[in-house]
């Protein structure tokens, strides 16, 4: 997840934009065939360091700008002169966020994916075996093992699908020119932005430089995730402490061990979701407070977005990873699980937990 | 929307939770409907005062539980014995909340329905209008002037929509019992759940208390709108400025007054959405922070949720009012805007203005 | 604290204010000391529906603008004329601002002072008490239980110390006038302001309207005491858990019951103060977020605090008086304390904890 | 300040921690000097890969446990034994934390100070310029110039002044041991901690693993600061409109320019100090949100805070450099500003806006 955010791809994903822009036009007859493969073959072959583009992109308040000027640079005559016409660089700006965030879904809906994928049988496996339930920290009445699990699945599950359909919905290519007018394009401008959203593999529409609640509802879902991660985390931290003993996280060799005591296995996949979803509210909170941008592009509203949001598909990334390794190796001591019911006093009626799980695990397969 | 979620409604939702429930299981054949009738004649006859109610939810941390206790007292004998069985305070809790929300809801959408209904023809009337367009704070090329208020209502027809889309999914009926297992019905819960969603107009399903991901979503959808109103009140306000004077909010009598400076006319409309987008970031955050909540009933995460969304649609629904009193009466200088674009110059290329707002116009009319 | 953030006590502040000003005008020369009499006889005796006055503030955008017409309705002649002279409605609008904030900061600084009354003993008495440690959720080593509790204390203590100094800092008079300039006062406004702040016991100082950092400071100070308290709450229900038993709250007539199991003792203490810390951080989150306000007063920054610093002094009273009588009453089990540290099998070495715990205590016995 | 953060001068934080823990135990009799030399011998010759490094502590959960396996593998016999001896890796992460923190205050509060040393004489020397005053971003009443200048100036100083004092009293080294009761330090561990922090450069005092108030105050006092550098930044943008014209910043080479518009020049200064003040509320409640941590160490709390705090640093210094940069170089256009008056039409009374700019550069002329 790291190297999807990374300055590399970030170059990458803005060449492509120019790329499918040049070829763009170029059906749209706005360019001959032979300049915009020119351009297109400048940005294949185009080396950049991303090392001196940051110190660029830095000084000038994104990468767009020096990105452009090496590009032309690489080029002559009219090449250079056609190149990233009509486009203006929160263009650029947008569609590589865009182009990361897709890549980024992908890879943390495969592991939300592993964790429902461990979560489901554990759950039916373990449906119908009574466990005391707990309520406001408390013992209260027995509940089937499994159903905790389900919930577990249901709440990670109903997550992941907000997700990739915000995703779906809202990874977007972004052309508008310099207002988000599409001038200068010859009024080919929404045949160009759909035929270069194909080309990219984003959702095609009408500029939306000042519009910003598709990222803030992308921020939000990631938020809701990584809480419902949190969820999980949570309770396994809980099931795992000393007196309970009813489940805990897999050993992984390196991870969990203290400096002073070397007996212990501290929960360290519940640590990483657990830190995250401290970390994520605040995070949506900064991309919700950006909302209202002044005018046709804003003065640091969207420009505070590309590292927040990346920050937040890094802990979710972190979070269903470790959640998806705890899902997939959560050891679950049923002695002591019959311990503790019995140490309840409750008896041993776990109600309809069978029927819940068996609704939930019908509900929640979706494969994305 | 103050009254959705006032004391009074709370009580009688809860009441009609009651109610449907002992119909339900009167249905499900767990109760004699004669018995059913009897309790649901105490919930429809039951007279509470609000402030007594109040103090004791206070101490007992839920208004459910001396709601409960009133409504036995109410009864006798086998319909004493059966009000609320197979129940737990959480449930009634839950299911008042859902309750509001969809009222809240349908409030709120009335207003960003009508919000949509001036906006839209406006855009239309001022698509191919001229006007200097602003990026980064400073004067950048040419719009249609109507281009901008087409965006404003792309982005809250849109957040409306989302708000729209997760409360009918997650405007849930809650029904669990002590520990979401729906022990004591007589293995009928589902069939029970199912029937009291349909009397109650929720969505039915699996219970929920531990798994808030549904409520997480509607606050940010929430959050989502109350940003999306703000945009619009951001633009507004830097339009009236007196340097600017492009557009002006409508005269209200009583409002925008100052104590100090008879003349001025302030824009009081946009403060009221400005402010309420100052604050919800910061709401959500609070709501997506109680996410990890423990087991199967939390400690302190559940109970947080109420007062933060309904402070979520108050806000909501103050700018929501604001900004349709504000499009309903926008008055744009036409001179002002001439004035403005001339001082620029740059031109009058709107290049596809009239074309994005076509687009935009076409693909928000969804009435809700 | 319901009563410090309620109209009648607002209302009254608003009249003190204006009282203050016309004593104070007398006094500088500006006004007759027969009329500024007049005035404060006015303030005195005048009686406003709160009510009344709450919908005309509610379409006025302030308090401020129908308190001082009722006022100036019920004088005539020079005294009619003479009252708010100089001020502006955001003047009497932060003056009862920061009038409630002392009377606020005054309750919640008595009840942490009875949270440390009760925390310092009990942690004196079992700071040589084995007991084990718990770090990354698990068993580590001993500690002398009365150090979990001195570091609860020195927590809180310390955070009471911070608010209490941003308070006595930043609760402070406004008085600017439309612009903040003290126009109008004759060159007298230094003079003025100070003798109104003697009078109704502020910090003086020049205006602050659209300087909004000590209002942030008091908001994060309480965002700090809330978290403060949280933790010990997040401790007590830790070690209220049936499984560990080593201390729990204490039982309260009416509070912690469970509508569903009649046995259960609820930790509903540490429920209020976790829901509070579950709230806090986006409510500090929100003020942070409005201190960008537009020049020398914002349009909807300021406005959007008021409600927001009354909802954080109401939970930090609510966390701090549910964790005063939680500290007060706490249950301490020296039996579960011994199983539990001898299950542990780490011996029972607490280190220097007596020695931490007495450094702790000898630091923290500031009375405020 | 991204060296402040970055993995060179922690590994060289840790290594000092470790040296001065050697050396203090050798003070305090329980180590003998010459392995306590010989340990700090290794901690100044080692050399380590921050990469290398960076990954075993992604695994491991925290930088603290590979750095002390390498530095007791470079050692031999008793020093092998002795280093890290007593500390647990929490101590050496958050002393790590604390020593950033210190080179940061330091590195952010000179650009602080840059800042006031620019604006004092620009708010003297425009303290009597007549201009027109703004509120709820319409025009009021004038003010002189340079009022509005100081206020930005009092505002930022007496953000940096909470933040240096919260640094001085909370940047505190870290000595508990594994369960923060330093035991193993046979009775010296004060005595160690004291010798240690002077050594450092830090405060002392007791350990504080799971009371975090200290970074909590400290995280809000950046949150404070970057608000009021947002206010200015906020100002400024406006003030530099086309329309206005009144200020605007300093041309940077390199900065500023538009991909689609050769002529722009836009407030990139505000727009990093915007979008800093856009995400430091959110990040101020994710450290907030994690308070109320578990136990003697929490799991996933103080995990979450130091990538937070770099983050707030991190913007701190960019909006504190580019204010700074913005201050040094403001352009004033008095004919503006006396135009922009001229048009309000409101006189050129600027009360007492002398004397108050006088008051607050009196007040704030702290060095730091």
């Amino acid at each position: 997840m790291l190297a999807v955010f990374d300055d590399a791809p970030a170059i990458r994903h803005g060449l492509a934009f120019e790329c499918a822009l040049a070829r763009a036009q170029a059906v749209a007859g706005l360019l001959s065939p032979g300049i915009a493969e020119t351009i297109a073959e400048a940005c294949a072959t185009l080396t950049i360091d991303p090392r001196d583009l940051a110190q660029e992109a830095a000084l000038a308040g994104t990468l767009a700008i020096p990105l452009v000027a090496r590009l032309r640079a690489a080029l002559a005559g009219e090449a250079a002169r056609a190149v990233h016409h009509g486009a203006t660089s929160q263009d650029v700006a947008d569609t590589i966020l865009m182009l990361q965030v897709k890549d980024a879904a992908r890879l943390l809906l495969a592991d939300t994916a592993r964790i429902g994928g461990a979560l489901a049988p554990l759950a039916d496996r373990h449906a119908a075996m009574p466990a005391i339930g707990r309520t406001l920290m408390q013992d209260a009445v027995p509940i089937g093992f499994g159903l905790r699990i389900a919930q577990w699945h249901a709440g990670i599950d109903d997550a992941a699908q907000r997700l990739s359909n915000e995703v779906a919905a809202n990874a977007r290519l972004q052309l508008g020119g310099a207002a988000g007018t599409r001038a200068g394009l010859e009024g080919q401008g929404a045949v160009i932005a759909t035929r270069m959203a194909e080309m990219l593999g984003l959702a095609a529409g009408v500029p939306w430089h000042g519009r910003r609640v598709g990222i803030a509802a992308i921020a939000a879902a990631l938020g809701v995730l990584i809480g419902a991660l949190g969820k999980m985390a949570r309770d396994v931290s809980l099931l795992a402490r000393n007196a309970v003993g009813e489940a805990r996280e897999p050993a992984v060799a390196g991870r969990g061990g203290s400096s002073a005591m070397a007996h212990k296995r501290n929960p360290t996949g519940c640590q990483i979701a657990l830190s995250a979803a401290i970390r994520a509210p605040g995070l949506v909170a900064s991309i919700l407070g950006g909302l209202p941008q002044e005018e046709e592009r804003g003065l640091g509203g969207w420009q505070a977005e590309a590292p927040v949001l990346a920050d937040l598909f890094l802990l979710a990334a972190g979070g269903a990873a470790a959640m998806a390794t705890v899902a997939e190796g959560l050891e679950i001591d049923a002695a002591a699980i019959a311990r503790n019911l019995d140490a309840a006093n409750s008896g041993a009626d776990i109600g309809e937990s069978q029927a819940i799980v068996a609704a939930i695990l019908s509900h929640h397969r979706t494969a994305r």
